[in-house]
């Protein structure tokens, strides 16, 4: 049942990604953001490629691209499948674009062998997930579930554009953007293709890998506020030095996260207060992000990081203080669909490799409504996404195509 | 011998403090920067208050006044003594110019009993030390020694006025700034008195304090790379962050300055490039300040933190560099000076504290054509300098007058 010639399939889907990156907001790097002009033309070359594929396909209100291959009778449940369309500032051609270009050549195949399954297929091309335009965050997933806030209507983009003002140009209403949102009965199952956007798979030698969780995180912002003073007439134990209490709080972060599997832990940003090199430093504040696909093994590491921090602080009489900025719970992936992937990627004839997703996807969205799961793709170049220097190799496309052309087939709807 | 009333002394210091730090570049807070108006009313001040002391008042080619108190005998060798008159930005009214008015008080006391010593004693004013307006460095006491780089005529300050520009203004001559060095073999040994600009007089409840040496430092500036990546999707045992490696060199600083008395280590400024709450950081840039009275310790020091920046750096997988900015040796003071000093203040009735001094003065320079000691005034306010919080009580700066002038007697020309 595999499409006989899996690197046939594979080069025409990053033929395809690379054809697709050229509907770009800036002509010297890739970057496409929600309702542009750019934006739009990808939305009709993917409307294209679809109806090409034998998909019934229809645009909803937030500019998603939605194909439909109908199932052995009319109406029947759908198999929901997709990924976004936009992209980061700057960003790599296959983040996004693989969930659509991989499921497009599965379903062209079926096609092409006149061959139906009991479920539909749906595909979707989500319109905006990075929010990169407006500064939203799964806008298109949560448009499509009906679940849009208001408020963001009257947002503006960095040149002043009205998110409102910029549905109507591009032909959308802003009153109808969730007004007929997907219905959770007619939902069998999601399932999003990815580039894995990490260098696990890479770093294994295996091309595809089976999504146990998407990870939960929280960010906060720490302060440490000790006592400026001069670098020269300050003895080293009359100091309550900020930076000195902050280094050691960053390195409690990075050994509890390396405490345990599954645990992930950065800062990112750490900022000296008025630094200059000869003052001690009085204030510094730095971010905590910590992630996991378990939110006990989570929460737990957040709640021995800061007794580890307020342990610093006292003993080095300087105050700390920190403000969550983000939270976001697991979202775990159905275990019957992950065991359904691994047999389809086993099917496909590649090994069988089991990882948490560290950054978050569409599927979250989607999993308020239906059972997910989700297949990587490695990631080259290192393991680099957000970045031009993204890549994936035509044989891991065309392996995830047979994979996910298993998938399809396999699939039956939840008893 | 010592002047009976120490009290009055002190109030009488202070309450000249607080009317020179009236001329001010500044109506809202205490800035005097080389040659303005308000440096130029400074000094005018200062001299008439030499010549009510009774001393013959000269100003050289870079602004500074220098009374002078003659001898026993007219043209003996003097005793130097002085600070300086101008400050940094939002400075305190007492750093410097303490140096200048407890030995006017000391001289007016001498002059008043009608007494001479074997020694002439000159009070120097100093023009420039900060260097605020010019980012000059010890500008004046360097001119008074004839060691004036002439690179620095056509330097421009922060409003465009340029160096030589600014000296005509204020009715001085460029091509002389240096002309009439004083000559070493007319100096008898330099003493300064200086606010200590830290907490150690303080925290131990004492007044004066006797400098052993005035520390060398160096300033370097250190480059960690390692690899950005995503927050999310890279394991800990796959990272390579360049801030997680930083913050254990910053702990190697503090560890390594921490573990012998005499030694400072300070990272004053440390910078994360292109830094985000959810990317582990790829470049991080940091400041090593590193102190001592002693250059043996300084460097002992110095190449322990490197190796131990090297081994970190091996053990992490990124790249360290590192760029030195700076270097100063130390000052020793003069040992028999630093005991005629001690005894001076124990006959003021303080008890004598040796301590180095972690910040750089006009003695620095002093000492490249004589002797040098110094006395320091215990710092206010938790030791706070460079700063409207400098303060100073009118005890100790009696009793600094007190010591300056056992001194100022005890005092006898190296054999």
């Amino acid at each position: 049942m595999i499409p006989t010639d899996i690197d046939g399939a594979g080069r025409d889907i990053l033929a395809r990604a690379q054809a697709l990156a050229r509907h770009s907001d800036s002509p010297d790097h890739y970057t496409r953001t929600w309702l542009t002009p750019a934006h739009r033309a990808a939305a009709a070359q993917i409307a294209a490629w679809m109806r090409e594929a034998g998909m019934d396909v229809r645009t909803d209100g937030a500019g998603s691209v939605i194909g439909r291959y109908e199932g052995e009778s009319p109406g029947a449940k759908a198999l929901v499948t997709g990924s976004h369309y936009d992209s980061v500032r700057n960003g790599g051609k296959y983040d996004g674009i693989l969930g659509i270009l991989v499921p497009i050549a599965c379903v062209a195949d079926l096609h092409r062998r006149g061959e139906r399954l009991p479920h539909a297929i749906e595909v979707v091309a989500f319109a905006d997930e990075e929010g990169a335009r407006f500064q939203t965050s799964f806008l298109a997933s949560r448009a499509l579930l009906g679940k849009f806030d208001a408020a963001l209507l009257g947002r503006r983009d960095a040149a002043g554009v009205r998110f409102d003002e910029a549905m109507r140009e591009a032909g959308l209403d802003p009153a109808a953007i969730a007004a007929n949102p997907a219905d959770p009965a007619r939902l069998a199952a999601y399932v999003e293709v990815h580039i894995e956007q990490g260098p696990v798979l890479l770093g294994e030698g295996l091309p595809l890998g089976v999504v146990t969780a998407i990870a939960g995180g929280t960010r906060h912002l720490v302060t440490v506020t000790g006592a400026a003073g001069h670098a020269g007439t300050v003895p080293m134990a009359m100091r309550h030095d900020a930076l000195a209490a902050a280094a050691e709080m960053v390195a409690a972060v990075e050994s509890r996260a390396k405490s345990q599997a599954g645990l992930v832990g950065t800062v990112g940003l750490l900022e000296v207060k008025d630094g200059t090199g000869n003052v001690i430093p009085g204030e510094v504040s730095f971010t905590v992000d910590i992630r996991s696909g378990e939110d006990a093994l989570r929460e737990a590491a957040e709640r021995d990081v800061f007794a580890a921090f307020d342990a610093i602080a006292a003993r080095r009489g300087v105050a700390v203080s920190a403000r969550r900025n983000h939270a976001v719970r697991a979202t775990p992936c159905s275990p019957r669909l992950q065991d359904l992937l691994a047999e389809s990627v086993a099917a496909a004839g590649a090994p069988v490799r089991r990882l948490p997703s560290g950054a978050g996807h569409d599927a979250m969205v989607m999993a308020e409504a239906t059972e997910v799961c989700m297949l990587f793709i490695r990631c080259g170049a290192g393991g680099v996404s957000h970045n031009p220097a993204e890549t994936v190799t035509e044989a891991d496309a065309g392996l995830a195509a047979a994979a996910v052309g298993e998938f399809f087939r396999r699939f039956r709807q939840a008893a």
